[in-house]
Order: C-alpha cells, then structure tokens, then sequence
C-alpha cells in the first residue's frame, strides 16, 4: 500500500506558501514550454542580474579551497582577502568541512555582536546569536519554542509574509492577525493590536508573541521609531515575546525614512522584561546571497535556560551551513576602511543599493500611473504591493494567472499574503533590470486596462 | 515579563539529543579550561584531520569565484574541474547566489538519479529526488508529512542515531522501538518487529512507517539482504512506509560485507506497493563533508500528490544551500576515468576508506582486549558501541562523565541511543588520527578496569 495525500498529516497539507504556490509552478511550466517569464514573486535579486559582491566571494573561494594561495601567483588577490581568509583557516580550525557549534562558529557569533554594536551602540552577547541556514529557519526554530498547540496565538501583521502563517500553521498554533493601515502608508496602529488581542483572547487564545516584519514584506513600509516603540510597550503590556524581521534594514529608499531596530529603541526605553528575537539574513541588503543561506537570530531578555532548549533544537540538526556562515561574517564585517578591497567594496555597495532606490522609484510611479491600480510608497525592502480594483466576481489569482499566461509577468496575488477583506492586491519585487522594469510596469498597466475592460473573462 | 523555561513547548522541552548534550557541553567546557580533549561523540572527520578531497574543493571555489578563472595563469586547474566550474555556472544559470527550486538544482537532482542508476541498475526520477541540508532535514521532512499526532507511531530501532527519536518527540508522534540484536551482530530480525508492531497497535498506536540505519548507527552493523528484505516484506503486509538512513553506503569495511540499497532488494521482490524514502548525505562517506550540510531523499513509490507536499514543505524556507547542493553533485559525479584529475581522487578516496577500515579493526580489537568491555563487529559507519560491564548503581552516563573527567576523551553514553534494559552502552567514532587511535583505546580500557575496581566511586 503506497502513501495517499490522506496519510500526509493535517498540519502539512493545511500549510500554503504562495510565493512559491500555483503561480509559479505555472511559470515554471510556461517556462519549460519555451516562454519568456519575468520573476518578479520572489526576492531573488541574482536571479535577475545583480552581481555577488566580490569581497564575499574572493574570501569564499580562498576559504572553501585554501591551497589554492599556493597555488597562483603573489597579488592574485588583495592582502585583506588573504588575511580574511586565513582569519577564517585558523578560528574555524578545521575550514569548512567540519560541523561547527550547534549555535554556529564562535567567531562569527562575536563578529555579528559587534556589528549590533556598531550599529545601535549597545553591547551584544555573542552566545544569544545562533546562526541559521537563512532567517527563515531561526524564525521556525523561535516558533517551535513558543508554539504548544492551538491555544498559542502568534500575532502577525495582515499583509504578511507567509513564512509565518505557513509555519504557524505546521505547528498548529493559532495566527491572530492584526491588520495594517494602506491609507497611511501601511502603518502600525496601536488601538489594532490591542482590537486583535482582545478578539483572540475573546476566542480563548493565548497570545504568546508579536511579529513585526520591518521594513515591511510584502508592503515596502518603513517603520518610524514611534511605531516601534509602541509594539514594544504593547508587547511589555500584555508579557508577549517579540519577533524583529529585520532581514531588509539596509533596503531604505525612501528620502528621510531610516530603520530603527528593535533592540536599540527597547534599549533606549530601558525594557528590560520583553523577550526579544531579532533575525537577519545574508540573502537580503545589497548582498543577496540567497542560495547560501545565511542568517541569524539575537535573542535579548531571553533566560538562559530557554535559550538551551534552542540550542538544542539547532544541535538535532547538528548547525547551519558553514558557508552561508562564513557569508554572514563578510557582510557584518566588511573590508576595513582603507584596505586594498575597501573601495571596490563601497562601490559595489553603493551601486546595487542606488540602484534598487531607482527602481523602487519607478514602480511606484509606474503603478500609480495605472487608472485602478494604487501603491503606497515603496519606502523601503524590496516589493511593491498595489491595490487592484477588479471587475466582479474576479479574484486576485485569477488575475494574476491572466497576467502570467497574457505578458509572462510572475507576481503573487494578495492572498497569499492576507489582505483586508473586499480588497484586491498583488505583490512585485523591484528587482528585474533596469532596462526591463519599465517595460514591465507598462505591460502590466496595458493588461490591466484590458483585464478590466473584458470584466475579467477571456 | 520575560521568556520562562515554562514558556516553552513540551514538545521542544521533551526533546533530548545526546549527541550533543551534557557530556559535550562539559568536554567544551573543559577544553575552554585548558584540558585537551579527543572528541569521539560525533561523526565529524575532517575536525579529527581528515583531508578534504581536492575535486570537491576546487569545483567549489571556482563555483563561489568564477571571476577567478581570468584571474590565474592557465593550467592552474586540471581542464576537468574547469569544465565541471563551467557547467555549473551553465546549469545553475546565475551561480549560488541564487534560491534553487524547492527541490534543488535540477542537474543536480539529475545528476544523483543517474548515480542511483549506476549503483542500483534502476531507472530514477529526479523529480523525485529532494537535496536537503545534509540528510537530517530530509529525515525530519518526511517525518513531518507522516506524524499527525501522539496515535503516529514510527518503528526506530534500538539503538538508534537520536535523529529519529528527537523528531519525532518534536512532532508529538510516538517513537516505537524494535530491538537490535547484540548477540548476533546487530542483525534485525523479523519476529521482533513483528512483535513491536503488535504491541504498538495493542496500545492504540498506528503505525506509519519503519526507520532502519544503514549501515549503522550506533552499531557499526551492515544489514544483509535477507534483512533488507525481511523489513520491506514486513513494510509490505502492514501498509508501512520505509524510511531507509543510507548515509553511511561508502562505509563498509567488513571482509565479506556488502551494502545492499533499499531501492535495489526493493526492484528485485517487485513491490511496487511500499513508499520508501531512502536518504543520503555529503557528511559521510570518503567525503566527510559535514559542514556543507548536503544531503537528499529519494522516494520511490511515493505519488506525486503526497511528493507534492514534500515539495511545499522545503519551499517554505525556500531552499537547501547551493554549495552543498554542489558538494553533492561532485559526490555522485566524481572526476571521469581518464580525466586529469581522476587519479588524485581515487588515490584520496581509497586512503580516507583504507584508514577507516583499518582504524575500525584497531578500536574492535582494542575494546575487546578489555575485561569488561564487549565489541560487536565494527563492519561498517562510523562508530563502535561496545557493551560495558558496569559496577552496581552506575549508569553510563556517570562512566561517561568520568572517562571524560580523567581521560579528556569524549564519547556518547549508551543511554542516548537506547539500549536493551539492564545493558550499558557507549557509542564512541573510529576518527581520531591512526596514531592517536591506539593510545586512546589503551587509555580507555585502563580507565574502565580503574573505574571498575573502585566500583564507580571517586
């Protein structure tokens, strides 16, 4: 007797992840038969002609294959990426092929200690740093910890990123989203937590945490510091934990918007009672490292006794990848200001993130050029997330597969994010190539006069 | 109001990895402290000077630094590791910084298909082939579509690798333990699964799926294929799926012994109604590749409907990391015969196996040199679990603690893995260096008869 989709359990099959659903399988498909698809579901940003930053990859190379310094010329590569590299030969041991610390390379936990002091000026404690294979697994590891059964309710944003219904929902615990606020630029409101708290607990959840996604996914918003704030006096208010995604911090495009991370503002009002989880990632920024799977979580306020039990849970599958943690050390530690590698480095640097500001730019402008289309600002990440106005009795996936099969245009509809109830959106990356994203944005406007024009039928 | 240890989920807080636990946390400890420490808990060569395999890492740097290529006078790298760089970047389309497919590269999963061909004679369906990071994942995939809740049970041997029983404590299923046979070389044998089945059902538990290690780990036993059989004739009369661990396939050292795969003993009894995952990794083997975390699951038997689960499963964290992916693809697609760099890899290849196979003999016949120690065959893995005689009211948990105490060596306490009641058990690698290895199985035999003769006391 084989396996039946009945034998799969529950928690499995009610668990939906769109940005790699229906739509794409169907691009993937589409794609085999000889289309030309544009991306634009997921934040894959070398996927679509950004180049790796050379610093990380020269490291990368000398690490994975240290004999090869013997093996090429004097000055093949700068002296700061020699150095690095051997820095890495000798804390890591053994180089790459060896597990390391369930938590990850020691070494590289004291570097990413030191760049949240650098940048929030508070001091940061190298053993509440696990590294993961991507933010994505030190997020599900932190709801593996909190989540009992269905009675635990996790406070997540509405639109959100589905990472976390989908794993809400794989360990059968109970999401309680709280919506934001389109008309003032997708917004966190205070008087909406405390309406979806209370509903949850009318219901008989448990409310054990707050997820904030900052800057936001799928919205582009950018948090101000008294939002911010206020999710942490709420969090203290009702003894949750609180989840920072602040895996796109260094995407900012927006003129006077600037991130503020959760654990500076929490120090600065002197909380010393939230538990706070902050992820980043390698695959986000102006690296997009994606398929090395760097990332990691910083646990403040978080006893130690709690943070063994997630020690454990990382040592069951023994610990994160060592390349996507050497990745993770390149970028919390990037070449030192008047090094050989440093300029090419800030170039780079510079580039990339000039460049997705332009194309944040046109995006919106583009969208909101578009009669029935309308985007809030893309303050920052690397998304837009338009309100579409539809004929009725159309749905978001509807229209969204329209638009793939007419222009090979790969978006995810709202749905797969939430939204409010009797609103349609869909969500784009920024990231196709300049010379591209133009065009792009045009087509999809000439598609959606014609969408709306037919009522939404073939 | 912070995190409380209360806070946190039974099921993580019942979750137990000795591998990894308290006995490893003091050898770190220790050795912060100054102590040397030979650690035999965990099957992680390279850290105990086992060599990476040049192949493997050449392709790889050259696949994280393309660029390099202009950069070094040609002949730098044998012409097959250049082209292999080549077809990487050509396969991979945009190199590793780029999130695969939910399942892994394509020619990757290509290229293990046609390696389970090669080994088994049978045709094999990448679409079937899942890379994971390392095997573990893989393992607590599948596990995850097959466990709903407590009335779940999955068949584990005992001894077991702690995998198993973490996850699915983890995923509150119940773990149904089959016992291994000590006496006759950790053979499985048919009567007692039957009889674990039975009792299992007897207590309201349903049985899903059977989990058989190997090789073996703990045992170092090598089934033969009138017990591969056996297992899958038993999957076959109750509805069982068959989880087969063949991460250790290479690791055979046993004159006569021979690994038979799952997939193959499966093809030649014509079940075409059993589900079989069958898993393997880049960690063991000649390669040793721990770090990378590569690894993949095969399912045979298995519709795509429930594969499709699986698929939705990785997606949500997107995707195993690419240079595991391709520490993988180099695995199952050595350097062609002939080819330059052909010779070194065998030379490597057959040193790393030689030594193992030679290490294995020492610490068999070592332990068993020892008046109350007891060492089945070590015929293939990676580790030795010895039976020890203890004095009363000693458990060998507290042995452990105190060969680490006076020795610095590190090893597993029988308890970890499960044992028969009323036996005590270590699990110790056969890793460390040939001239370290002698000392530390003299070393350990003079500490037991100490230990023994105090009768466990101080």
């Amino acid at each position: 007797m084989v396996l039946k989709l009945d034998d799969v359990s529950p928690q499995v099959r009610s668990t939906e992840y769109a940005v790699r659903g229906p739509i794409v399988a169907r691009a993937a498909e589409l794609e085999r038969a000889g289309r030309e698809i544009i991306y634009c579901n997921i934040g894959n940003p070398q996927s679509l002609g950004q180049r790796p930053i050379t610093w990380v990859r020269q490291v990368l190379a000398l690490s994975e294959y240290p004999e090869l310094l013997e093996r090429v010329p004097a000055g093949t590569f700068p002296d700061d990426v020699v150095e690095t590299a051997r820095l890495i030969a000798a804390r890591s041991k053994h180089g790459l092929g060896v597990y390391t610390e369930s938590k990850g390379y020691r070494f590289v936990r004291e570097a990413v200690a030191d760049f949240i002091t650098e940048r929030d000026g508070l001091a940061a404690d190298p053993e509440a740093i696990y590294l993961t294979d991507g933010a994505s697994k030190a997020v599900q590891s932190v709801l593996r910890m909190l989540i009992s059964g269905p009675r635990d309710g996790i406070l997540i944003p509405l639109p959100q990123y589905p990472l976390y219904s989908a794993t809400i929902a794989l360990y059968e615990g109970t999401a309680v989203p709280y919506e934001l606020d389109e008309a003032s630029d997708w917004g966190l409101s205070l008087a909406t937590l405390e309406a979806s708290y209370a509903s949850a607990v009318a219901r008989g959840v448990r409310p054990r945490a707050v997820v904030v996604i900052n800057p936001g996914n799928p919205t582009g918003a950018v948090l101000d510091e008294a939002n911010v704030e206020a999710v942490l006096r709420f969090a203290r208010a009702h003894g949750l934990a609180v989840l920072a995604d602040e895996v796109y911090q260094d995407n900012v495009y927006r003129q006077g918007a600037r991130f503020h991370s959760f654990a500076k503002v929490m120090a600065r009002l002197g909380l010393a009672d939230v538990s706070l989880f902050s992820f980043h990632s390698t695959s986000k920024g102006y690296l997009g490292e994606c398929g090395h799977r760097g990332g990691y979580v910083e646990c403040r306020n978080v006893p130690e006794d709690v943070q063994a039990e997630l020690t454990k849970l990382q040592s069951v599958a023994l610990c994160a990848n060592t390349a996507g943690q050497i990745v993770l050390f390149l970028q919390v530690r990037p070449p030192r200001p008047g090094g050989p590698s440093r300029a090419l480095w800030e170039q780079e640097r510079r580039e990339v993130l000039e460049l997705l500001a332009r194309k944040a730019g046109i995006v919106e402008r583009g969208l909101n050029a578009v009669p029935g289309i309308h985007c809030q600002p893309v303050a920052g990440a690397m998304y837009a997330f338009p309100r579409i106005t539809l004929p009725p009795g159309v749905t978001d996936v509807g229209y969204c597969m329209a638009l793939l099969e007419e222009t090979g245009i790969c978006v995810v509809d709202g749905s797969g994010f939430g939204q409010a109830a009797g609103t349609w959106h869909l969500r784009t990356t920024i990231l196709p190539p300049l010379e591209q994203i133009e065009a792009l944005v045009r087509r999809l406007g000439e598609f959606h006069a014609r969408f709306t024009a037919r009522g939404g039928a073939r």
